[in-house]
């Protein structure tokens, strides 16, 4: 029953398998190796971008912060939601990376921006000429924190107010795949289709040991990341064993189907949840994340029962709780976790 | 023949099974997995240092700008050799992660460093009062770049002449289990004994995937460097993955018995090109790398016969060349090698 | 009639023959001035702070943003009110001082921070652990940005709120001598006996050229601090011009007279505005700056007329201003401003 | 006897004058003020250049800086030499605000660079790819720290060697004024004629209280400078002050006739030091600074008669000295030294 999050489940076989065939004989290092050749090329078709420039990362963060970094100066506002991942869960390393940009935060319901949000918050920025920091670019996540999904659209909406004031739009995709099942968008529907100019591309919550690809549509700024990345100590010697990772995570649609059973599962849990006796949801559940309300009690009587999440004490004192779905998540578990909440 | 570099090896079986043991199931992310606690046992039994802060990450660039980012402040300066991986290789991670540190470089013969040239370059920093960088600590590198081995009384009175300045000392031991093997030292007399405050403890360079462990023997610094890792984007979230790695590593002393075999190969190596005619050596082989200056045409005839290995070009125009031997490097390769380079 | 900022202001004759007093004959630089001895002297004693460490810098954002960098680290969060200074018009300066540290904003009516506001904020920052930033600082801006003034008594409750979480309080007293006319409070009163670490102590906004204090009461971090200014470009060689100014703004009460005569006139101002038909105050005034909502038109006749100072342009579409007095606004400057406002 | 630095003189009546005529009434803050209107047009009026970005900030380390930061990205290389202020007297200001680009030193007799050091100082640097710090700019300082001086055509071989590389070239001109008079070059011969992109035109070190404007020759950099200055605190709000002092030194060639006479009293001195006892010069006398060799027992007897300067401890122990004379050294000053050092 580990509902903490997606990335205390390990990997499945194709990826471990792909890892051992790497394994074999030498290579030559810092993304150099043949097998990164293929994963580049895969992710390209995947996102119908013949042109885009394709790095590999070990976290989620390194891939924010990296992207932001190329497309926002460090005196640019980065406009996201108030509890994007970038703006609560890095420590500061976007304002690392970036060397000091800000982090302007725009409010929304359900961990969503709305492009009215977004316009009054860019609106009300940048207007003190050299006092002000400067309008910097956008950054979406999409599975969003609580768990909701922007569709296509909703991004496009986003970026369209973004470009409106010049701006580049980054992706935080470190649930990417998920994000696709929910919508049925294609990976380019939801990226340059949609006006994203950057995208953090996960693989870790879905199943990888640990590596996203950063995608930089324009590869104009392809060298800078090389470089940032290098001196941000992200780049690997021994690159094949996450260029195999990758390829395998492409291959015959694996990562979609890794994200089909999270979100299947999600739902289900979600779908539970809705009946359980004063259980409520604080955001609907739309990929594989759920945030109930707890009736008092719960928390313990779970946990002595084995249920591993995250506890999230609601403002108003109420047990609450997060529950993370993923790849490897049965039926079973899902069953056993409903059970283990039931009073 | 593969000799360019010990990161283009792949990873000997303990450590792939290691990785595939540490799969199976469910584990808390961020190093609180229950392989960590077993890793950082063994590493502290290694190093005899029960009390000493130990942490992993994944490059070897992370691991040396963490270790200096908690030891020096943005207006420090960090004595390293001219040709210190620090400060040629790592595309100004130490400034980076520093925030502006300032490397001052010590010259000497075969990368290494005298007592002598470092008091003297320490003695001539640092008197501006306000107006200059201050004394921040020192750099050594062991094995160091010109492939020379400081042995642990060579270690000692470095950080003498840094301690009597009041500076903390830092080993970047990229390739320390090559050391090791070189002067039969163990890992304590080697560090602590000899004045070392803060370890980069490679792995990666000597089969492993990609993990290097920091160790920080005196703690007070931990929270800092745990606070600096997540904002370096170093904390990876699968963090299972690089505990099963190191606990592998470490286990039964494959550590050293992968360096004892790369070492033995780049010793192999070694006396074989003093027999080549007209190949001289440019530094003394101690560890596992030669750098030959080898005769006109044996880089086109070497590359023909297969030989994968770095050219360095040599100021006044000589053919030279850079071979490092691996873990996985065999008595045939290096016969084969040399083979291919005799006239 | 120049309300466009109290910077817009000369300064009086007693600081513009200290500089020339100042200017006869030779005196060492960087702040080994014998003039320099005293102002530190005089200021100690207007602080009733014997201990105190005391600098000078040129501008304020250089004041506040050195004095944010000694006391908070990269990762740590600056607790501020959402329109403060360091928030919105220093493009970033706090930023790019700490390395990145983070603003985070403590919303409020009339430019303030509440006790309960900040202790929230603070309450629901840093529970991240190693993944969020820290709670680093307080920042405290009084006078404010909207013209309102916290008694010592507002200041100590704050400042009591983070002292219960362990962290340090800064003041922006880039109008400080304003702050002290308006409540009646002394120096020591309005700082270190209201719980203050750091203080911003304004001298350009009231009557110098260019020069603030930073002064730090505890003086362990006064050589990080002198090392952080001349890092930061802000050593002046010919220091002795800054302390002449120092010196003569705090000679016999100057630099609070000064300060009378623009809350005075700030004060007659404000009045004078609620008396004008369909003119109400943004905020309360109470020192030297005031926020009126305007009549439609009357920016143009006003101009017209000769009235200088900013447009601040309400959210709801309405003609709202700023207007500012300083120690160099009259009785006629006022009547006149008031005159040109009105229908 | 002041001879400590051209920073300890006081500044002419022209420039006090124009302080105060500055001082009457009103004006916009943050360089919106008529006086810079005209010390641009000046300033632009003896570069030659029309077109130039000039800005002005309080201190030379500002201007090297922020100079700096806009030509050289932070994984860049400053090549320089090894004795440059930027090096060895700013407290690592370059690296804080290039956040982390390597200052790579150049070395050279008598604080000068020859085309060739340069050329292969740059030659052996950036070849690393990514993995090393990559060529970014050169600044070349006139007067040297070693107080010669270049003549433009030595200005341009070296910004010759820079172009060749695709790099910018920056001119340190802390004492620009005595550059010019000691080579009877003009502005633009010794700025934009000889190749370089960017200026430190110095005034504090010649007479003013505290002004150094940076000359932009490509004004497409121009915005990024200005928020890069206010972002780094140099942005003063009441510019006038710094407006004037720079139009009266630019005024009826004021700034050069200080500059000539701090010559002429340092061409004195050095004379009268060769026609001394066992005194020699370390480097030849170009402008306003002698670096003598004095016999034992000399410091004590000078400083004894009231001399003020530097020692300069010889690396051999043998004493040494700095002596500088400004625009307000006398020929009583300098025979009055010379009398104290005389045996």
């Amino acid at each position: 029953m580990f509902f903490a999050s997606d990335n205390t489940s390990g990997c499945p076989p194709q990826v471990m398998d792909a890892l051992l065939r790497a394994n074999d004989g030498y290579a030559m290092g810092y993304g150099n190796d043949p097998i990164m050749v293929r994963a580049k090329a895969l992710l390209r078709e995947v996102l119908e971008a013949p042109e885009a420039a394709i790095y590999l990362v070990a976290t989620g963060t390194a891939a924010n912060s990296l992207a932001l970094a190329i497309a926002c100066p460090p005196w640019g506002a980065v406009f996201c939601h108030s509890h994007a991942h970038i703006a609560e869960d890095e420590c500061g390393a976007p304002e690392f990376f970036t060397n000091g940009a800000k982090l302007v935060l725009v409010p929304g319901p359900h961990g969503r921006m709305t492009p009215e949000a977004l316009q009054a918050t860019i609106a009300r920025t940048g207007n003190g000429g050299v006092h002000g920091v400067q309008r910097g670019m956008v950054s979406i996540t999409n599975v969003t924190e609580a768990g909701t999904v922007y569709t296509p659209a909703e991004v496009a909406a986003l970026t369209g107010v973004a470009r409106s004031h010049g701006l580049p739009s980054h992706l935080d995709g470190a649930r990417f795949a998920n994000a696709l099942i929910a919508t049925g968008a294609t990976a380019a529907e939801m990226t340059w289709k949609a006006g994203i100019d950057l995208v953090s591309f996960g693989g870790t919550k879905n199943g990888l040991l640990g590596v996203e690809a950063v995608v930089i549509f324009d590869p104009a700024k392809a060298w800078e990341f090389e470089l940032r990345r290098k001196r941000g100590g992200h780049l690997p010697s021994k690159h094949r064993y996450l260029s195999a990772q990758m390829e395998a995570y492409l291959t015959d649609g694996l990562w979609l189907r890794l994200a089909e059973q999270a979100n299947a599962m999600g739902g289900l849990l979600g779908h539970g949840l809705t009946n359980l006796p004063e259980v409520t949801l604080q955001h609907p559940v739309q990929a594989n994340i759920s945030f109930p309300y707890l009736p008092p009690g719960t928390h313990a009587r779970a946990e002595a029962a084995g249920a591993v999440y995250y506890r999230m004490p609601a403002p108003d004192g109420r047990e609450a709780a997060r529950f993370v779905a993923s790849w490897s998540t049965t039926e079973a578990n899902v069953a056993a976790l409903l059970t283990a909440l039931r009073p």
